[in-house]
């Protein structure tokens, strides 16, 4: 990165505690996930291996390789870990994470409503093992919480462990802490932005308009999470200011007049 | 494909006749038809070179060679078909098939209104030298065809020859099968359904809302077409219940509860 | 490209100065550069350097060398030009082009709302040492220029020392030329092209409903611009009426009947 001009945000570098991006892999081949490193990963901190695509992705073990060679942290979405838990295999979860050396671990119960009680103890014992970061929020339309609801859930998993709670919008950008027409929930994301502590979220924000709506409100460093591989760059401009949705954010007022 | 997870759906393996996955390249280069093989292959039965993008897309000869070598079958878009019997060019046309080994045709008239006589006419003819799939519906919005009339072509076409018909629904999956909104037209499908045979229709659904409806309502392995390459793998996911949408299709009801 | 059918029309051969296509990249790999090029080269004039994405894409010098090699102009988006003249460091953005042998610069001001003659100015001045297009429109959905502005503004640009001017659309084709659903403001597309001359103005299409549009009004040779890389194949059938939506526009009239 040429470090040409003045007045740009400061980003932490890797690794970092805030500021952090977790892109979605779908199904990326071996040499497109190369591809995405070479450009994006002094930018991307986690890589998501989405929803059950790892069982299914030939090369995975490979893949991840190479997202760990270029000092980026895979995991698998938490969807995986809920079709292991419904099916009463959460000691075969656990040897499926340890064989493929996997570090991170997503804890989540968007599909399968466990009780809260089983998904604390579930962050509880992984978190012994390794690092977890838990979801909160249903994928369901018709299943919604109340923003108090949300808070204490997720008070209640950072406690029990987890080092990140995710607010879940689906790679369509259209539930938990959005709108149906992808718009935010502003009085929600207060609340949750207020109560659980904005370093100890990450925000869910597939959609441009969602990622500049929270970089404008708690600037470039805000953590954000379902970013397209190939909107990583985009992103990261986004963060800066280098692009017009945040080209005023980071100026000082003087050059605004 | 680590056999981990009991309770998938089973997924006929290749060559298949039912669980089909028509996949539609735009206009990959070479090196992208090789990553999408990378992981697809398996996933891919057919794989349509969009419209006329045949025509103009530079290493298209060794792109077909690619597809072949990976175990797909590499067809043209019903649209150049249409631009060739526009021209009165049904030769030509089938000399360029031969030319390029192709082995599996479209013939539809979503863009040009050939009689439906001529069309069967084209079936029997092609269908005598290779396989044919025809495609039913029109691209126009203002070309709406009955229930009835969709099921008398569909079953028309299959008698003079086709193997499969294709059900429109465009790259953008608004028209045909579906409303405006990309929402799925429910009675015409059931007609269809019912009275052509879920067996020997491909449902265009680029969509995920649409493919996670075809799958809850006719299963894993309800043939569906247009899906973009990158998004072979997270249709697979979907074929066995291992994303979000579909999650609880396939499970026994004792885990359900 | 196979020569194949008669009524396809004809498009003139690089370098041409109309029916140019202006592609965005947002931050491409090198060897994702190379795939864009391996297909598209042919139809692609002008490669946009997407907003500030030069300044934080590793290994981007590299990337303007595989343009430039296969026979395309690579230039940084307007958005950077802004980033620069806002900080008051328009000499340190001559230097920037300089030290990468840029040649095509793009003059906006959809971000930072300069004065007109300032704009002027600069363009004047960049137009001595190279090629120049500017851009006329806001990225604001709240500044709306009337059409008589539009034309002034960009007969004024012309003056001054562009080449051509750009009709503000951004990437997502909502604001500018377009309403808030992605539909052309006709009226104004209109007076623009009457009185500003169609073979001066590069119009932002980054829609598929868009491009079709203007392919259908104003022909094969309109010239487009923010086209996604992995769109030129199929915008190019779409100018060459290879796809559905302009199959009939270029045939001779005993064809359609």
């Amino acid at each position: 990165m040429e470090k040409i001009l003045p007045f740009l945000p400061d980003r932490p570098s890797k690794p970092r505690t805030t500021g952090l991006t977790m892109v979605m892999d779908k199904g990326l081949s071996l040499r497109e996930a190369e591809d995405f490193m070479s450009v994006g990963s002094e930018y991307t901190d986690f890589v998501k291996l989405g929803f059950g695509t790892s069982l299914i992705t030939p090369g995975f073990g490979e893949k991840l390789k190479i997202y760990k060679k270029a000092g980026c942290i895979p995991y698998f979405g938490g969807t995986l870990f809920e079709a292991f838990i419904i099916r009463n295999m959460f000691k075969e979860f656990v040897d499926f994470i340890d064989k493929h050396e996997i570090t991170l671990v997503e804890i989540s119960d968007g599909s399968y409503e466990m009780s809260q009680e089983t998904k604390l103890e579930c962050i509880r014992i992984i978190s012994r093992r390794g690092t977890v970061i838990s979801e909160v929020g249903s994928k369901k339309k018709d299943i919604v919480y109340s923003p108090g609801e949300w808070v204490t859930m997720m008070k209640s998993e950072l406690e029990a462990g987890s080092v990140k709670v995710i607010a879940e919008a689906r790679e369509s950008g259209t539930v938990g802490i959005y709108n149906d027409d992808g718009s935010v929930n502003l009085l929600l994301i207060q609340e949750i932005s207020e109560n659980v502590g904005l370093e100890n979220v990450i925000w869910e924000a597939p959609l441009k308009s969602q990622q500049a709506w929270f970089i404008k409100h708690f600037g470039a460093n805000v953590n954000l999470g379902n970013i397209a591989p190939n909107e990583i760059i985009p992103l990261e401009s986004l963060r800066l200011g280098l692009r017009g949705d945040t080209f005023f954010q980071f100026l000082p007022d003087n050059l605004k007049a």
